[in-house]
């Protein structure tokens, strides 16, 4: 079976074609700044990627235009030879605890989650109407990102807010990236042979903790939106909501320009003043630049913070697992966040954290707890995720 | 020499007068309602309490009022027998690491920190203005709530928000009830002859963690404000800032609305239902009351998770230390939080915890960290820091 799997945003179109049962990447490419004049789209096919600047007016041209181009790179003969297409989600709202097949209803039920993620729910939406138009006869799937945190207990999940907001409003913790910790869950299994109790690092331009067990989320870091927990790109993570009336009287900013501060330019970009790309931080802290420094320090700070709870939830964890952009590529910051762990006796094996590219086990034959490194695949859960569904 | 410890609100007054270098506190009493058509004052002495209902105008006429009645309690003949006066201030800003002697530059830059503490810092110089105009020969000295965070390193005080903000307006983590945390460390210093690795539990109506070795302030859960961290009776601790904007616009309420509710109306009183005092949820937890259950269970996991936290910034603490109204009085909270560490070896002696009135060790002899209770004594700090000034 030939599955889609789609990440769509406001003014993009990402998408990977794979093979089911195999769980192999046929083809790959994003649509970009669609709806804008200077729109693009590239596609990675057997190691070449090739970009053409075109005319993107809408999603649907976006849909229409990769799906020719499948026939072009002949990938596919006709349109009805794509046996589904899984959409990501990134907010499911308090109802959705799985991926399911998008009918009416769930329609009518996406809708009513647009206020938990205003910017990013209702591009997911017409990305959906836009594959449901070109084609009306494929099952589409839905997978959330807040789904595999739908396990967390209320103790975990609630805040100490009024709780009217909680009962009429569904304020609450639901945490993100669950469709990559839910992959790291499965791929422990399967390297590990059972459930091990995990802590997962998903750390990327946006970066999530979950402490797994028996393969169920118990806690994660982000919370009611992707703005809290650990320090990210621009993101801030944990802050003193106390000190937002403060910045606004002292910058003579509204609340709206400081909230977007908070998620545009905070996080590694702020403090060192470089990027908020974690490869041109790293390179300042190796030339010793100082703000770099401190950024990789307190960036570290919180991840270790995050694994030292969550070891505790866990009563012992068995493995910490990094993943996602900076979790897969940067040794430093896994070396960095091991060492503060090595008092409790975890313990990297330096070589083979140093090794590019790695997959599988970096710490020694004695550490307390496994350190691993696995390369996530969101595009793979989405499409398995599919092709179960419309197999039932 | 007699000493006065003072801790001035915005319309209360409170007082007690010590006896140094013996550490003795004399008599004791609180001016209530400053200003307001129903304020009275009440006084302690040799175990009895006075309360008295009078017209109280302003802050000097409590500070007249408290010295005749230490005339009248025989405590003192005249005001000049008064030695000196420690005055309690919440936020010393960025430049008070210890505490001072008042002094027309003094009053000066605790007149620049109102804008951190603007319901707290004001009335905390119109009370030293009070003490200065009733008996302006006597040394006054301000002892801060935030000194003896001072310590923390950039890392762990920076926030990961735009760095302007740091440099400009001083945005930054300070910590508080810093008076109580350096007893906690002066006395366990007392009681096991060394610079031990602390995390010292301040657990009252407001509450925070503080991480201590050498003596020193190494990390602190409160933040800019006092609204970060653990949850509180009324305060919500650590939240998602990126909730805020959708629950303006659900409730409809106003940015400085939320913000109240966030100081004011969640906490343990939102989640309980019942109240924002420990033992009136406590009551309800041993009642089964389903709201008193998942009240304490948070609070008992964001408490957890701070000590998890330290013990990793500590590399293995030595001892876990309870004080304030909660730490002190309740041992289901303390049962609770030391169960969830018992993976790592710590154990309470059940006996010992469940003692009333208890000061000192409560875990057994084979707990890996210690832990004990030391009620704490604020008043008796700001009078040792007093005494130690003008005698220098």
């Amino acid at each position: 079976m030939k599955i889609l799997s789609v990440n769509a945003g406001s003014s993009s179109l990402k998408f990977t074609l794979l093979e089911l049962p195999e769980e192999k990447a046929i083809i790959s490419g994003a649509f970009e700044k669609i709806g804008l004049d200077d729109s693009f789209y590239t596609i990675k096919y057997q190691g070449k990627k090739d970009k053409k600047e075109v005319k993107l007016e809408s999603h649907t041209t976006a849909v229409k235009l990769l799906l020719d181009e499948l026939i072009n790179y002949k990938v596919i003969k006709s349109y009805d030879e794509i046996d589904g297409v899984g959409h990501r989600i990134v907010h499911g709202g308090v109802n959705y605890t799985k991926s399911v097949i998008v009918d009416d209803d769930v329609l009518k039920e996406l809708e009513k989650t647009i206020p938990f993620a205003p910017l990013h729910n209702p591009a997911h939406l017409v990305g959906i109407r836009s594959f449901m138009e070109v084609l009306p006869n494929t099952p589409m799937v839905v997978v959330f990102d807040t789904a595999f945190h739908q396990t967390m207990k209320e103790d975990e999940y609630l805040y100490a807010l009024p709780y009217e907001w909680y009962l009429n409003y569904a304020v609450r913790r639901y945490g993100f990236h669950g469709t990559s910790h839910r992959y790291i869950a499965m791929k422990m299994k399967e390297i590990t042979g059972e459930d091990k109790k995990i802590i997962s690092c998903h750390i990327g331009n946006g970066a999530s903790l979950c402490a797994i067990k028996d393969g169920k989320s118990m806690a994660t870091s982000m919370g009611f939106t992707p703005l809290a927990g650990v320090i990210m790109g621009s993101r801030c993570g944990d802050i003193d909501a106390g000190l937002i009336p403060y910045v606004m009287s002292q910058t003579k900013k509204s609340f709206e320009e400081v909230m977007d501060d908070l998620n545009k330019k905070s996080g590694m970009l702020a403090i060192s003043g470089v990027s908020s790309d974690m490869r041109d931080v790293e390179e300042g802290y190796n030339n010793n630049d100082k703000r770099c420094v401190t950024a990789i320090n307190m960036y570290v700070n919180r991840i270790v913070d995050y694994i030292s709870m969550y070891n505790t939830k866990l009563e012992g964890a068995d493995a910490i697992v990094f993943t996602a952009g900076v979790g897969e590529n940067s040794d430093v910051v896994r070396k960095l966040v091991i060492e503060k762990l090595s008092f409790m006796g975890v313990k990297l094996d330096e070589e083979k954290n140093s090794t590019r590219g790695i997959d599988g086990e970096i710490s020694t034959k004695d550490s307390s707890i496994k350190v691993y490194v696995i390369p996530t695949d969101e595009e793979l859960m989405i499409a398995k995720d599919t092709y179960e569904l419309i197999n039932k």
